[in-house]
């Protein structure tokens, strides 16, 4: 199970994604969870889930898997290879290796037949609508415009966000909901919980960051400001 | 605008899709239409559709359209191309042209902002109801697995049809249900209809047909039988 | 057959290479023909072949097939499509429509069973030699990063062409060579035959220009020139 | 560097080819390296490169490489990434995961400067002959239509395997040819090389029997034995 609010670190393909360098992000956003309790996922690439996966404690997704059963498939990844990497979920769809519409419902469900959170990226409240219809178990609203910008989607465009929210509580309250784009800050991460989602989703805001652990922990710390404020 | 129940016969890239048979079932479709009232809609392949929609009066569609933009893009079949060409409406995501989520979303919303019926199809119930959020004209319905066999949805797979109807009913009812998948006689559309779907999507049915104008024909009179019952 | 110099317009998916548009820009293609008797060839959408093809007398050709057969291959452009529509040839692998390796032999096989002119696009020298060993008709090197640039290949990198031209004579001298990327005017024309290419492939420089007849007229006479001279 | 004759072991996406079974075929291969002294190469899928490059003394492969650089590509597979977990060649254009012809020469080049060996697989001798211009260390050809089979085509078709070599010798003869495509016992190995092949790229013949390790002491044993016979 994953709590929220969840800050989720995708580890994209960057050179600062592999190797050493990945397992010392890895274990920065480890650290940062086991000081302040906030829920944090790492999701390095294929090659690195099994190093990452054996070396920490907090959970570790997969950027993607191909929409294809165990078989005679070359240089396919599975769900199968991920989960028996250590994997406890996926990105499904991310704007960078986006899938076909009846792909992502296969992916969906049979990340839920394995145990595995399914995380759907979709890109404009429609189509997060659509996601919904879908069933995931979270819904990342990342405009692909603002990726890797800084520019947060949760200032430049919170209606996106706001629009998003809505539409997944009228089609399917049961998904949740995360903030991605442009994430950098704690205030970005604050300013995501603010809009009604459960956390953020990010990249190159940790992942190229001159000190990864110092960022995760701001946004930790945005994440228990925000907690303390709705229950205070 | 195009009048329910409707048959939408989809011309794939057979041979018989091309040239003078292309025509010729074309015009037996208009015929058709002209002696029954029927709406009737044929989709032939992109380079015969400036050919056929000068040559009959009935509604002719684009079985694809690829989601760029006019530029330089050699080979693309531009929604602006098939336009030009003639066509008033178009499929979205066969399952032998599958898109991607976020162009699926493209597509629908240019289709419109363009006065052009958009056809999007699915292949399971939680598709057709994450196609519902996408709010196209028309979904169209068939499980892959039927596609080209004579095994008409209808008949094999009743609650696929009513599931889906149901789904859209919930998340968009603007949106009108068409039933694909192994059509091929008068009964399968009229066991389409009962289903409150709202016409049927076919291809070899017709296509491969010996006489594809009696195929229509009978076609188009299971309509005017279910509207008859309906009305009476 | 096609003669040789031959200028070969790529109409793209330009707006301008549609409906009455399309339709001037093919014809002023023919008037220049007529009038120089210089190899002109016109590649249109291949929603507008059969409109093309049946307006004018110098080849169509088409700007990219599936490489698939006839049959239930929704939305598909097939080599039997483009050739009942009037195409007399076919450009394969544009570097806006890239093509699997084996693809690429499927289609040039095919194109020759069908007595229909292939034109393989490359983008480096040894992608050129690779090319070559497919046996095409012609082969087009077009470096990407100057093609609508209107930086002729011939000028910025007269070595690209140089060398192409050397490994085709070695792997197989019976294929023919032209020059792509960037070519705008009679000179780029004139110093792409000077590098033992027979010709060349544009697209922007005629289409999108103020009076598409004037360049191709000035690109003919360009040709005109380099003939004499050779004879002279 | 790889010693011929060699035995190049691709694990595909199957269910045998993750966790303990994975790293049991990597050792069966590397017994029977140390047993007979013959190459043989192991090609798990990317998320077992590290764990088992870690376990075993033999070279490790990769399956397949996607062909963008470092950077925002979420779900992509780099030549870094698989050079980091410790494979040192890769297979390129397997049948099962295609590849654009540029990407092709791409991927070629970048791995001659990684230091990593290139297998590039094709499917005829025409292919076979445009994958020489490009380069590669080894190309590997394999009817598609065996793979899989149990069929070897050094029995089926030799001549296309014959005729490969052939091509290979006129146009880059520094390149080395593998025979693939229904290779499953000694004798395939042994009628491999007697086609002046330097070796076997097999798949479920090793990786779906039941005993792994007695199928590739086998064949290291064919390969000793057209050693002997070459040499005597």
């Amino acid at each position: 199970m994953i709590q929220t609010p969840v800050i989720i670190i995708n580890f994209k393909a960057y050179l600062e994604s592999i190797g050493v360098s990945c397992l010392n992000i890895a274990k920065a956003a480890e650290v940062v969870y086991k000081d302040t309790g906030v829920q944090i996922v790492v999701v390095p690439p294929a090659t690195e889930i099994s190093r990452v996966s054996s070396s920490i404690e907090i959970p570790v997704f997969a950027q993607h898997v191909d929409p294809v059963e165990p078989g005679a498939h070359t240089g396919a990844i599975t769900m199968e290879m991920v989960k028996e990497a250590g994997a406890t979920g996926l990105l499904i769809n991310h704007s960078e290796k986006r899938l076909l519409l009846a792909d992502i419902e296969t992916l969906i469900n049979k990340a839920r037949a394995n145990n595995l959170v399914s995380v759907l990226c979709t890109n404009t409240p429609a189509v997060t609508g659509a996601g919904a219809a879908l069933n995931p178990d979270f819904l990342a609203i990342e405009p692909p415009e603002l990726i890797g910008t800084g520019i947060p989607v949760s200032k430049a465009k919170p209606e996106v966000v706001l629009n998003s929210v809505d539409i997944v509580m009228k089609i399917n309250p049961a998904v949740k909901v995360i903030c991605g784009a442009g994430i950098t800050t704690g205030d970005d991460v604050y300013a995501a919980l603010k809009l009604k989602t459960v956390g953020v989703l990010l990249a190159s805001g940790v992942v190229k960051a001159k000190d990864p652990r110092k960022v995760i922990q701001e946004m930790a710390e945005a994440c228990l400001k925000f907690q303390n404020e709705i229950r205070g």
